[in-house]
């Protein structure tokens, strides 16, 4: 999903549905949001909107007009805000109303109902999160933290989503720094197989898998990254894309939103000596990350434990990886880890 | 999987590994190619090759020499060849050697065996598949069945995946028309996973589910593309991707290689006139397309169907499809059927 979507028909004229809907494919367990919310309000796929010009931007302290009511503000003194959430303009999941389902074997799908805001990381016209210091990405993370917590009042809602597109080739279509919070009617699919995958371990290890791979990681150490008191990031040994990042926190826990003070303090730092490294070593690529955390009515897991995931976007996803599930990595993890490692920031 | 790998950090050069390996993540089934091999000789990250220009082509007829010898060639008088297959240049997978498998517990995998492939959709310098007549599709297809049939012979490979990628946004670095064959040594995920979801539709209702599906579509109307009198396409319900289609046989058939003469004809003009849809529709698109059928090793299946997934590329993927697995359609498929079944072609 991308902030908005591209130009290719501009005389086709979505028509408005009712709701959006969450549909599933008959033959496999693959979850499809279609939301024509997603479009502009004149419902034309429209071009993606240039990269915007400072004096235009809805996301600067100033333009505050420019966009929906905050849910959220991490104050400071000088712009009134540090970290700002607002409701997304063209939401993929629309927060009124019951999450209704229906199926008749071939047709099934649940009513869209979430949460889908926009956290505008910074007041000034800033458009890379890595030039930022380590104590306002610690305000971002308490802004997703705070989120979170918000979401878990809302019996509807099951999982909450936050991820960052930062780049036109990772999907941005705005350049001031923004991320994105999306909470779901459901666990999606992705974080399923993470709980089972993990829950099998735990079963029969009697361990949390996580706990034992950043240990298995660090002794091993040629994929490792980064590593402070309570915190830790390495490249996956089946990193998806070139130089993809997992950082977790040392101590196990199941739950993000239920991070330390201090906590939010060092993880800011890792954050930003990681995205730190992309930005030096890799020419400012472009990056998603996504965080994957327990689901919202979830109690302390002891078989799962919360991490963020970076990928950087330098190579393409094609025909390839959408017939397969596969993909191709063309640099082995240990090089790249050795590579990241050596870069100065 | 891009044709080849873009432009990030030209100072970095891979070292080669001495094989490319398949690696399986520790907390779910999800396996990634690590390959060298896809990098340029020099095993730098190096720029997407501008698109080709006409004279330096190499998939023109004429320039064979630029070429690995072919492993098959649809004949024609005039240029020698209509549909050429060669060897690719950055291959995922390699022909030579045993496929060894290893695993401690976290480091699971098997040597990247296999045969990747570059199919030469035509002699002259076209860049659409849309602009060739019926026949010569009905070429490429029985090229896609010929080279399938080659792999059943041997025995360390299990499953043949046959793609395409048109256009720069859909992952194509060389414009003359062309597509790629990757056989792989295990059946990969997305279609294990189809061959599951239909297998427990067969066991608890006794009939293919692909047989149900495109009759269930043929009497709802709405998401109906096109029918002849040996195939159907329509677009999915959740269709992933804006105007999605789904192309395959009626008649219940789980090996696309063993398709007869007079199917290959038909095939090649829905597919045809499926692209000119998209062409003429959409203006000229990027996308991909790519074929699920049965693995090598299998008989007939009773409760698998091959089938031709077409995907249009004018949506991004980003931060919330890996997160999730689920994806954002912002075009509801029966409005999207609507729209292609009314272009004209």
């Amino acid at each position: 999903m991308e902030d908005e979507v591209p130009f290719y028909v501009p005389w086709f004229r979505v028509r408005p549905m009712a709701d959006p809907e969450l549909r599933k494919d008959p033959v496999v367990e693959r979850w499809v949001i279609v939301s024509t919310d997603r479009l502009s309000r004149t419902h034309e796929l429209h071009a993606a909107a240039a990269v915007s010009r400072l004096e235009s931007c809805p996301f600067c302290a100033g333009h505050e007009h420019l966009t929906l009511p905050a849910t959220l503000e991490i104050p400071n003194e000088r712009d009134g805000w540090r970290v700002r959430v607002v409701p997304n303009m063209f939401p993929a999941v629309r927060g009124d109303g019951e999450p209704q389902t229906w199926s008749d074997g071939w047709h099934e799908g649940t009513r869209g109902v979430g949460v889908h805001e926009v956290v505008i990381e910074c007041p000034q016209h800033e458009t890379s999160l890595a030039n930022l210091p380590a104590d306002h990405l610690a305000d971002l993370l308490r802004a997703y933290g705070q989120r979170i917590q918000q979401a878990r009042h809302d019996p509807r809602l099951a999982y909450p989503m936050i991820f960052k597109n930062s780049g036109a080739d990772a999907g941005a279509s705005l350049e001031h720094a923004h991320s994105q919070i999306l909470i779901l009617p459901q666990v999606p699919r992705t974080v399923q197989e993470e709980l089972d995958g993990a829950k099998r371990y735990h079963e029969s290890v009697g361990r949390c898998l996580f706990c034992d791979w950043w240990r298995q990681e660090q002794v091993a150490g040629e994929r490792q990254l980064l590593d402070t008191t309570r915190f830790t990031a390495f490249l996956p040994y089946a990193g998806r894309f070139p130089f993809e990042m997992c950082i977790l926190p040392k101590a196990h826990a199941s739950h993000f939103e239920e991070l330390a003070e201090e906590e939010l303090a060092e993880l800011g730092e890792v954050l930003r000596l990681a995205l730190r490294k992309l930005q030096s070593g890799l020419n400012d690529p472009p990056y998603n990350y996504l965080l994957h955390t327990a689901p919202l009515a979830a109690g302390p897991l002891p078989h799962y434990h919360w991490h963020l995931e970076v990928l950087p976007r330098i190579t393409g996803v094609a025909g390839f990886e959408w017939g397969t599930g596969y993909f191709v990595n063309p640099v082995p993890p240990e090089q790249a880890a050795e590579y990241l490692r050596g870069v100065a920031i």
